[in-house]
């Protein structure tokens, strides 16, 4: 490479920072995890840390040094001194000229942030709307990859009909998981949510959910749902990281249950965050 | 955002460049274009920016004044001052804290590298090898976003076999196309490979080889081709912006013809040049 542009400035390339270069860039060529601290505590920090873990060999990227991320990340949390923070990190597979084939003596580069999370328990006592979007994203969602666009075109489309969550459908009709969530349906006194496969993510909290299920009495089904028994559900909710459990009220415009987050979401949610103390 | 980390280092979040909030690297949101020039002339300029224009709107990135993309390629193109020159560009959604759902007053990133290329004649007449990989990609590969990691594990994948390129084969059995070129056939007097569907990128070099095999008396068949198929063929070519038309003389460890570029081949990338002068 002899030169670069960015924006309208030319620029040699000896005088270009390498972040430009990064293979996240060109590629999405990296993994990521999203954590979360209660009242000043990480939670599942191992959970996400061996998660990672699989994903950095899922894709190839070797020599990583997980007691050295897990110090990074205890370190950057401590500095920002938040009680209720969202960690976010990524390792990409590192800097240099566009390839696609990389190089192997390549140094992987980390990033990391800190921001404050403002749970809003107004919100989650009034539950959120959904829509459905096609799964368009790759065969591999069980890595956690920088390549998200599916899920931004996903969260906008989703954004705009005013809807807090996008619930990826497959060719053959099945809900998958939603587009930065997994996604759960009580039917009857069944908990139930598409199974561990390369089409979703295994998600972290979808088995704490899972977990907060069993001890509530709930049987749970792993099978995925089509978008009519998910509109015909008793209740609906979704589980993530930053939001943890959070009830659906409305799905494609359907209203669920008698509109407000049910019983056994609730029940769900109080558990769960017994998990987290 | 109140902290960042790059590497070991902590950064307080207003110190930070805002090249570490790209959308790119978070989520590949943004699309990009590979050009190339013959003896100091840049081949389909238009058609690279007409399909540059249709990637954005796919993606829902508006306000990108294509004149402007335009004369910065060509600024950059003539700063360089190269003859044969690969000319790569991107742009991106822009920089913001991270959110899937984007913030509509975003100012897009553009980002452009010039290279000098080395034709290698000697290669051309040798042909390459190329070895399959399951087409892991999403399913929206008309649009030429940065979402590339199936496309890097792939690459490197036939790179470690020695392999050139790798062919992506879908979950039908069928091949869609390489990881960094169109794919094609010899079989008799035909000329075969993909149709243009959502599994392909409507790739300006398989044009302008289509148009070479209707000059040279082949007729064209846009029908996907199985592995089988592909290694009983007559010919096989790659074609790409950056190498054009390439013979293949191995496929997954079967050579094809008689272990050199076919003689249709030659014929192809004689036309195709004749298109660049």
């Amino acid at each position: 490479m002899q030169i670069a542009m960015i924006q309208d400035r030319i620029v040699p390339a000896e005088e270009l920072d390498p972040v430009y270069l990064d293979r996240a860039m060109f590629f999405g060529d990296g993994v990521y995890e999203v954590m979360r601290s209660y009242d000043g505590k990480i939670f599942a920090l191992e959970e996400h840390l061996e998660r990672f873990a699989n994903s950095l060999s899922a894709i190839e990227l070797t020599g990583i040094n997980l007691d050295e991320i897990r110090s990074r990340v205890l370190r950057a949390f401590d500095a920002a001194s938040i009680a209720n923070a969202m960690i976010y990190f990524h390792i990409t597979r590192g800097s240099e000229p566009r390839n696609r084939v990389w190089d192997a003596g390549l140094k992987p580069n980390f990033f990391l942030t800190v921001s404050e999370l403002h749970d809003k328990p107004a919100d989650k006592a009034k539950g959120i709307a959904v829509s459905t979007f096609p799964d368009w994203r790759w065969k591999r969602c069980d890595i956690k990859s920088l390549n998200l666009l599916p899920n931004v075109l996903a969260s906008t489309a989703a954004a705009r009909k005013g809807c807090a969550e996008a619930v990826f459908v497959d060719e053959a009709g099945l809900i998958t998981e939603g587009a930065g969530s997994a996604f759960f349906a009580i039917r009857g006194r069944s908990l139930q949510t598409a199974p561990l496969s390369a089409n979703i993510l295994p998600s972290i909290t979808r088995e704490f959910t899972i977990k907060a299920g069993r001890n509530v009495g709930l049987t749970v089904v792993e099978e995925c749902l089509t978008p009519e028994q998910a509109a015909r559900s008793d209740e609906l909710l979704v589980a993530s990281t930053t939001k943890d459990i959070m009830g659906v009220i409305r799905f494609d415009d359907k209203p669920i249950g008698d509109g407000k987050p049910g019983q056994y979401t609730k029940q769900l949610a109080q558990e769960f965050r017994s998990f987290t103390t």
